[in-house]
């Protein structure tokens, strides 16, 4: 929260959306808005179930890309370090202070393999995925000549089909010229079954992981053939943490969008056929926007189009609001449908994004507020890290 | 193209993905590169046609965001400045040396209208888009607070269903107002037809600008009715700048994605049934993405997915090949169909996006790259000025 700190030498609006101590209603739009009390609820609650099952979490830094919501959720949540999914991303997070960190991807590029054999340094354990035998020795020869160690989990495709490799041979294969480089170390097992996360249903979900979890056990299985035990099998996200908790083989888990919520999770489904952001999480991240035209009755015309968020999993949903909806997006624009004229010009709303992650990724600060202040200014740190 | 100073204190891949000199091989993935060979007869072509057709040419910045390519279009281009969508945007272009602005959209909040008022300090003509009445004395007290003087265009509707006006009555009793306000002055209209751009024919999208060309002619005798002839009337894109050149009642253009092109643009098709990246414009945009996994036989995995490009105008394709396919898209993966195995890990492969602005708007900088070369490197310097 040291962000508070100079900011109002920043120009609002030209630099920074907001600065601490504003009201809510002066927040320059289309910006992100935290609400800090949710968002510090859904750290605490996760980092409980975590614990109480024996689970080390994880969280997920690409959702976020922020040093200062990593330390939250290391503080309030009992968070171990975080997975990232590019090196750009997790030496911001090492220069950051977060001290385990997992590549939770492939690193295949010569600059690339450099540049991640240098994380240790920064004071942070690091840890690769692996699915290509061919990578181990790229791998090795990069930490080698930093004279670190680079940690590396063998990712599994346990049903996202992406990265990964299928075959518990495969796994064992790989394992085993880990375990054989120099200056690498085999640590465990990359499995996180993206592809199910947001299926409606609680039984449809169940029923991907548990081909996921028979596929992990078997591949933990033939690792400890070989003497080769995985001291982590990583993986679970918002849509299926339960089922790693209880699965008797995953020991750590990688959860993002609890923290945050948007659309597209909140609609699936929790085991009594309730939607997930109506108990279990709450809406802690909206799109603040304000009404800029309304020269048509029945249609408002908001400043959240395109540029403020990622429409890739639908529209936004107008928060705490059933009497107007987002039916169209533009570059700048927003259209609201608005058929008793409710809405008027500069009237602020809040919208839940429909995919958190990519509409955290275009926007330079989360405004946190609490009791209609700002309280802080958080840079999305490694926002546009994509390399 | 001063950006070029002082980049070799970077470091590649942290903070950018590139420095000038560099092979193109080396750049960092994903990024956005411009081919300035292809940019430079994109702009240079349609600063010719404008000025064949004694039509203002005012670029569209809100596409490129970006200071560097504006001055390129101005220089190269004949471009008399720019119209942007935001105040923070026309903050940055003013900053930026770029003499004649509008913002093309309604500025209504106090904040943001107390800023446009302060741009004419930086040097900037400054024009903004009004379609409320009530918009007019908000400005004309923002105006006189700073002793600027604020241009305005009265919107018209015409078509896009967003914001503006639809009848002449309305667009004469605005521009009185304007005219009769204090350090305001009414200087033109805007009129844009967004929804059309896109449509696949010529004769689709005609149909839709003969539309928008009588309402703007009926708005225009309407004005001069009463003594207010427009000093401009502006609109035109890049599917549609022929129309309104030809239309004898538009007298400035607003083109942007000519310049870069994308997908969603480069599918429709010109008067001979031509698509209009096959001949009318070049592709000069490519989003650079490496392989990094090809786990399996038939599927290559890129490092290009929602993070680095937005998918609300459908997946991009790839650039000069037939063989391969992007087929699906995740937060920070490309899924590529690969059915020969043409690829292999590290892979490099240009592709175009569906939709250049939002891309444009999630990445820093543009990698300009000529002969195999990276020539410069441009920031996006109003990247993420939403508000």
């Amino acid at each position: 929260m040291n962000a508070q700190n100079d900011l109002h030498d920043l120009e609002v609006g030209y630099d920074v959306p907001a600065v601490p101590g504003m009201d809510e209603a002066d927040i320059q739009t289309p910006c992100l808005i935290l609400d800090l009390d949710a968002l510090e609820r859904n750290i605490k609650k996760m980092g409980d179930y975590a614990k109480a099952h024996g689970m080390r979490h994880r969280v997920h830094g690409k959702m976020h890309k922020s040093v200062d919501v990593a330390k939250l959720q290391e503080e309030l949540g009992g968070a171990i370090g975080v997975c990232c999914q590019k090196v750009s991303e997790a030496e911001v997070f090492a220069r950051g202070g977060i001290k385990d960190i997992l590549v939770s991807n492939q690193v295949r590029d010569p600059l690339k393999l450099d540049r991640l054999a240098q994380l240790p340094k920064l004071g942070a354990r690091t840890i690769v995925c692996v699915d290509d035998i061919d990578n181990v020795a790229e791998l090795s020869a990069a930490a080698q000549k930093h004279g670190t160690e680079i940690e590396c989990f063998v990712e599994i495709d346990c049903g996202a089909g992406r990265c990964g490799v299928t075959t518990t041979e495969a796994v064992v294969q790989i394992a085993q010229a880990i375990d054989a480089a120099e200056n690498l170390k085999f640590t465990g097992i990359q499995a996180y079954q993206g592809a199910m996360q947001h299926l409606d249903t609680y039984e449809a979900r169940k029923e991907k992981l548990d081909i996921a979890i028979a596929q992990v056990k078997a591949a933990v299985d033939g690792l400890k053939e070989v003497g080769l035990e995985p001291e982590l099998v990583s993986g679970g996200g918002t849509g299926s943490y339960y089922f790693e908790s209880n699965s008797g083989v995953y020991n750590e888990l990688q959860c993002g969008s609890y923290a945050f919520m948007d659309a597209d999770y909140g609609r699936i489904l929790d085991k009594d056929g309730k939607r997930i952001d109506q108990g279990e999480w709450e809406n802690a991240l909206f799109i603040l926007t304000s009404v800029m035209s309304h020269a048509k009755a029945d249609k408002a015309i908001c400043d959240a189009g395109l540029k403020a968020q990622s429409v890739d999993s639908g529209l936004p949903f107008i928060f705490g609001r059933d009497d107007v909806e987002y039916i169209k997006c533009s570059d700048e624009h927003g259209v609201i449908s608005d058929p008793n004229g409710a809405l008027k010009v500069n009237d602020k709303l809040r919208l839940v994004p429909g995919h958190c992650d990519p509409t955290c990724n275009v926007h330079d600060y989360y405004v946190g507020v609490r009791n209609g202040k700002v309280e802080t200014l958080w840079p999305v740190s490694a926002r546009g890290k994509a390399y």
